[in-house]
């Protein structure tokens, strides 16, 4: 059974949606199974302000917390969870089901702070915002017609995430470190790598989502976060030196 | 795993329905999750006329059959089944949660056809819609927030009845690096770190225990080794090139 506050651990982040009926129809959905804590990143803005002021818009919408980046949205979180109706995209990720997925979201609210995101109603989640992602979850839709209605993929995630009420399975003991932190070791790192030749250019988006996602599937404990961090300081102000 | 003519007898009837945009969704949702019998009984003409001929409406929505009453919606049926949002309504009914009424659903229809009722947006289901139910199920939704959306509750109820379908298959565990490779960036990690001046003498062992618990604890998956030797490599080859 999920308390209040996990509950409100779970953040449902929507990444540049465009449309207020979808907007509105994902906080419908989070209040009936009972989560509240809506994040909305770089939203169309007059879709935002529409779902916003509709008569009866939920608190939850009126709560909701506007980000420029997905980067600062989920900061705070130690597990960062993208949807996908796609089956054969090449995905860095391991894609699991959605029950499989849901209940490693269910363990770890329990301690700490989840983003579940899902994407543009066009597009979905880009390769950009998937590389923010620890893992992706797949709704099992039909191979022929995969992709879903917005606010009905949020529907089905949160009753997922809500139907069991039991099994506690404390087993995720190791506190995973914020994200915040997991970018500052990716940042490093890809100073590093620029400063070492490893990547010809300085500035090719694909090669800081290759690593972001690299970095992502460590599973980096919070504990060990600061090291890795001082590890990484440390040799970028070796190398820095070997310029001068 | 349900076999598509299984599907085929599951006729998800639309009560009363008043809105366009909602007997879409509900057709979309039943071609996401793979059903494709839709039927209508007393909708509201103009918002059935405009789903059937919006753009893009699926297949299922172009073949819906129209019905006059629910009696005779449901008449080549022998298990109906209402779905509602209430709780305390005085149901002369069972009323079973969802995971329960869809396990009796997947039953049923393997050898003979079954209704899923879904009422208006205003109302849900009337008494005497009710009274045409063999039994009644229930979307586990908030109290204090129970009535969903009515597209979405579709979607759950579909997902949920072919959930089982979606059994994890576990191709997407992932296997974990060799011990070897783990010493290899072990022993390129502490190179660094001496010669970067993080570590003051080059030998103490539990520096290299410390770092090689390190390593260890970051669960490298066997397909990401190799990068992380590379990465190391480069970065030792620049440092190095430091002293020279």
């Amino acid at each position: 059974m999920l308390s209040s506050s996990d509950s409100d651990r779970l953040k449902i982040v929507l990444v540049s949606t465009r449309n207020a009926l979808n907007i509105g129809a994902a906080a419908r959905a989070m209040s009936n199974f009972g989560f509240s804590r809506l994040r909305v990143v770089n939203p169309y803005e007059v879709a935002f302000r529409e779902a916003r002021s509709a008569v009866g818009a939920a608190s939850v919408l009126q709560d909701a917390e506007e980000y420029r980046s997905l980067a600062e949205a989920v900061g705070d979180c130690t597990l960062v969870v993208g949807t996908t109706a796609a089956r054969k995209r090449e995905l860095q990720h391991p894609l699991r089901p959605l029950p499989e997925g849901a209940r490693l979201i269910r363990n770890r609210i329990r301690s700490s702070r989840v983003a579940l995101l899902f994407g543009s109603e066009k597009r979905g989640l880009s390769n950009e915002d998937l590389s923010h992602c620890h893992r992706l979850m797949r709704i099992p839709t039909r191979e022929e017609h995969g992709s879903m209605n917005l606010g009905q993929a949020v529907a089905v995630c949160l009753y997922e995430i809500a139907r069991e009420n039991a099994r506690t399975r404390p087993q995720d003991r190791i506190a995973p470190a914020k994200t915040r932190d997991l970018e500052t070791i990716t940042q490093r790192l890809l100073e590093a790598l620029w400063a070492s030749g490893y990547f010809k250019s300085k500035s090719t988006a694909s090669a800081e989502a290759k690593i972001r996602r690299l970095v992502r599937r460590l599973n980096i404990a919070a504990s060990d976060a600061e090291v890795w961090m001082g590890i990484l300081r440390q040799i970028l102000w070796k190398m820095r030196g070997s310029f001068e």
